[in-house]
């Protein structure tokens, strides 16, 4: 079964928001294994938005509506589906009864006006022969309506209603309509390009039916996903584990997780965890977002003792015990000053590994023999100092971002 | 002229990302005075991309795609266009040069491999007719094809690669396309709601016709944007300033700035520049977020001295001096706490202003009298400590952000 997806709003049109909806059920929709092939944006304009359902009509089994079920004179969703449907709008007694209560509740702690406004009776009107769904977070309800072997289903667009709405009622809806099982692994790759892994690949990829097999990059990461059909989640799996295991056989240990919600943090937290290892960090031109980026790992306070964030030579000499000679004979972006801040921030938290970062983030400092992009990364593991030279692309962020990733996936294969 | 936007990619379908592109480029059109009527995402399929790019050129004006431009087979939007075009590819040198100079400089340090695979000079290939648009921050070109009235524009998919590439060239062309000037400035403020300050403009919202207001919530902050159009910069300026000064009237030095491109950060490291003062900060709930956030700021080596990511108690008190008393008696989420780690971190640092935020970012570690949200931002300059208390709502991840905002917003609001 086909899915489409149309999200109505001219807010989002105009980039007020960002389209998180569509997002969500795309990805629900993969878990449920519908297939999705148009995501549309229209606006809050009657004619545009009655094209757009006719055309989905036209080529998708399953069309999702999201937003424009609200109050006001710009909310025409439901106004336009009954349009192309040519099916009246009636009064849903138990819609009434809904809004009565909200506002009755409401109104007690001041959240919302005692008297309400007339426009909010439009929210109780329902399309003939629709089904009027639930909204516990709000005023306006969800249809589903099935008509001619096609399901039309309308939610509304703020994704604090909407998203409850669907997981309660929409996606058991929705799952009851299938009879296959779809099964997904990411395997995800690090400290190999995206163009190099995929033409390692190239065969699998060309071969592929069920399970199939698709690439995605991420900044200084490749994910493949496995996804696979079948009767059973077991069947599944069966059709997916030959593939893992020859992704195994041809990128080894680059293979830091099968896990779709895995980070590359949250592996190197449970290496440190397994091994009863703490962790210290000294960070210059990453300036926090190493350990701002492990702090997201629930659990870490176990591992991580401190970091230190010497952005100046002072503060690099001070807590970490650099050497003013080495600053000035080789520079702060040098092995030498990298293995000394590693070996410093090891030293001063008392820990069994650290890891270190300094080098030129840009868009300035760069020079010819030290360019932007120009980092350290020095990884620290009871005593055995790790140095790796980098020269990354891109902006200031991206140089950043790469320098993480190098320096997890540094203390990640050390740790292995 | 009418804009529409298509995003190609699988992953966008799926749910494995979601789409900023499409939210960046029409908050640009909107700026440029386009009007989108569509916005239109299909997968790596050649058959569905090729319907999309007919049906845009059907109805819009300018249409912008965004990936599928990159090395391996799943790539295919230059393809589908200039099938659509009736058009061939042809090797483009400066492209494939560009290619070459990219691994060159990547494979001297191991980054990429040094032989290029062939795919890869795929990206080098170009719609005969079309302008290439160089890639800074990757290998794979923009175009521009101008064909009977109508503009195509092809965009690579990364936001790193696409945003810059934007910036430095399809904006300026797409303004030199618009006969009206349209210009906007954005009023962004901080410390008050969305829906007060909302409320406090609203007879402001209701007359709005040229220049038009429009608000953008962010996490923490909310933004005005005011648009004129005109026929020179200097008219459409004098429309928008009454606004600006009406709106500095109402909020005074709630609004931290009027630029677009200025951040809260950027901000508050120019003010430290101003008075010569330079920064320390200590972290514990925060980890390194509020550190990682001013270093984004170009300049701030000659600001900030360092950063102490204080996780446990230990490092509070052999970094910061923070007494085993206060923390035995008040605990580490406390304003004596709080004042100790900012009084500190200025002192070793001796900086003469210094932040520190400690609180329970969630989602454990929360108790009746300190619940998770409960955040003390302490503010040091030149002696002087204010502390705050706040309770933030939402994620762990969403009361960090909340955190860092608070503790810059005092700082910035100390040095005015």
């Amino acid at each position: 079964m086909t899915v489409e997806l149309i999200s109505v709003g001219t807010e989002l049109l105009l980039g007020n928001i960002v389209n998180t909806n569509s997002n969500y059920l795309s990805k629900k929709c993969a878990e449920l294994g519908y297939s999705l092939y148009y995501q549309v944006t229209v606006g809050d304009n009657e004619e545009r938005l009655s094209d757009a359902v006719t055309t989905a009509l036209s080529r998708s089994d399953v069309i999702i509506l999201t937003g424009g079920l609200g109050p006001t004179q710009d909310d025409m969703t439901k106004e336009a589906v009954a349009k192309v449907l040519k099916r009246d709008l009636v009064m849903d007694e138990i819609s009434k009864n809904h809004i009565e209560t909200y506002f009755a509740y409401r109104s007690c702690n001041g959240t919302v006006p005692s008297v309400i406004t007339s426009n909010n009776w439009k929210q109780a009107l329902k399309i003939v022969g629709s089904t009027a769904v639930d909204n516990e977070n709000g005023t306006a309800p969800g249809y589903i309506i099935e008509v001619d072997s096609k399901i039309i289903i309308l939610l509304p667009g703020p994704p604090f209603e909407m998203i409850p709405m669907f997981q309660k009622s929409i996606y058991p809806f929705l799952k009851s309509k299938q009879s296959k099982i779809f099964l997904s692994k990411m395997v995800k790759i690090c400290g190999i390009g995206e163009s190099k892994a995929e033409t390692e690949i190239l065969d699998l990829i060309e071969k592929q039916t069920n399970p199939t097999i698709a690439p995605y990059a991420k900044s200084g990461e490749v994910h493949f996903r496995i996804t696979a059909s079948a009767d059973t989640e077991q069947e599944a799996m069966m059709l997916i584990q030959p593939v893992i295991d020859e992704l195994y056989r041809r990128f080894g240990n680059n293979i830091y997780t099968i896990e779709e919600e895995e980070t590359l943090e949250a592996v190197v937290v449970k290496l440190l965890l397994q091994k009863k290892y703490s962790l210290a960090t000294a960070e210059s031109c990453t300036g926090g977002l190493l350990t701002g980026c492990l702090v997201n790992v629930p659990g870490v306070s176990d591992v991580l003792q401190e970091g230190i964030i010497t952005y100046s030579n002072e503060a690099k000499i001070k807590y970490l015990g650099v050497k003013p000679e080495t600053l000035h004979t080789f520079g702060a972006v040098s092995p030498q000053t990298a293995e000394e801040m590693v070996r410093g921030v090891a030293k001063a938290a008392n820990s069994s590994t650290a890891l270190a970062i300094t080098g030129v983030a840009g868009p300035d400092g760069g020079s010819p023999e030290k360019p932007v992009g120009t980092v350290y990364t020095a990884c620290y593991v009871n005593g055995e100092v790790i140095i790796k030279k980098n020269h990354f692309n891109g902006t200031r962020q991206k140089v950043r971002e790469q320098s993480v990733i190098q320096a997890l996936d540094m203390l990640r294969r050390n740790l292995l």
